[in-house]
């Protein structure tokens, strides 16, 4: 099976002109057949707040309304998804701009209401890849924004870090997946305060040994289940890196 | 040759809720392989508004500055296609929604200044209508945004007419392909107080004649000279129809 990487790079590096140039420079350098998922989250509060609409944030998730749903359709579709591929095409990667609702190949539920009224934010319910995996076996780069469609007619609001897991899974059908998590840290580390003390790779054995011992903690425990959901789910590996040294190898490999 | 429907709709049609659901019900019926392109004008202009940008227009040419080109971005390339794309995909049309720096599909160079400097405006200089073709064969629906790109980084702002000419003429290396104008009267009028006095068909000859009697006047000439040069590039017709009568099979035809 053709090798694929799927790489999700969030937070103000695809929002800043000189970091999304160097990151999209080192993306372009990765060889083999690639698929890009990006956020936007800071272009969308800077843009809600020039057109006077509150942004509303509980437990780190956007609170989407009617108004700021078009808000981030209009940012994350528009702007910054945009601006990404043109750019990614001027490096002569054929770069392929894509919500859920194109082609249809990711569908989602509008989050049921519980303790919280999140509004039209997705939960993911069906991907459907044979199309984009017929255009990547042809050259072509996708380019994934953060946004789902209910097939009803509505755009959700869609956390990018799931559709770069759930398109990585769908993606098992056709590839061999390695699934990257770029984040501000150079991996996992085994001291919080050493930033050059990156555990290379990780198998479940050794995650639930460093949780026992302290070592991993916090927000990376659920990054770190999600990633093996990912590779129960038959995605090869995944790395967790910075995004400045994308096409040099390093950081945390998790594998089964 | 496989038969192809290229249709161009501007105006407050596609920007409002209720005429919008019902020309794409309307489209989504017309049978066989097709494109819808859109434009957006009404809708980016409130924006600009909205975000304290002034919308310069000349000639009935916006004047893109970088501002504005942000603009016209979001609200092409996001709110209005993708508003678009997951309606069409409610109805069970299989939209792919793009802007011409998606797949590299349409390249324009930055009109040079001459009297007036259009700003962020492009001229279509190249169609890569392959991968289009590919995915239209497959029974997916390209939405295309009037947006092309410089293949240097930059988004251009592009009129939707000369996109849906340029789309359709390239398309002919592929399909059998119709171009469809949709404006605001049934079609070209023999007496322009007459609504409905349509002219079914206007070929070369016809045209002439029509335009010596002063039957084909104004803004028409030149709407009828670029279906002429559509025609001559390989589209088999043009024709000119209201929105509302798309899958009537109604309106002028022009052809050979």
């Amino acid at each position: 099976m053709e090798k694929l990487t799927v790489i999700k790079v969030g937070g103000k590096i695809v929002e800043e002109e000189a970091t999304l140039v160097q990151l999209l420079e080192g993306f372009s350098k990765i060889e083999g057949r690639k698929v890009l998922v990006h956020g936007g989250g800071r272009s969308a509060t800077a843009m809600a707040t020039r057109l006077g609409i509150e942004s509303q944030m509980v437990n780190g998730r956007r609170i989407t309304d009617a108004e700021t749903l078009k808000v981030v359709t209009m940012v994350y579709a528009g702007l910054v998804n945009k601006n990404i591929v043109a750019r990614l095409q001027s490096m002569d990667v054929n770069a392929l701009g894509l919500t859920g609702a194109d082609l249809n190949y990711m569908r989602s539920d509008k989050r049921p209401v519980k303790d919280v009224d999140y509004g039209f934010v997705g939960d993911v319910k069906e991907v459907n890849a044979d199309l984009l995996a017929d255009l990547i076996h042809k050259g072509v780069v996708p380019v994934l924004a953060p946004l789902t469609h209910d097939k009803k007619g509505n755009m959700l609001n869609t956390n990018a870090d799931t559709i770069a897991g759930e398109a990585a899974k769908a993606l098992t059908k056709h590839f061999d997946v390695t699934l990257v998590y770029c984040f501000e840290k150079k991996g996992v580390l085994m001291n919080e305060n050493d930033d050059d003390s990156v555990i290379p790779e990780i198998t479940r054995p050794m995650f639930e040994k460093y949780v026992a011992d302290g070592i991993i903690q916090g927000g990376m425990i659920p990054k770190l289940e999600n990633s093996f959901e990912a590779i129960n789910a038959g995605v090869s590996r995944v790395v967790i890196t910075k995004a400045d040294q994308l096409s040099e190898g390093c950081g945390t490999t998790i594998h089964k």
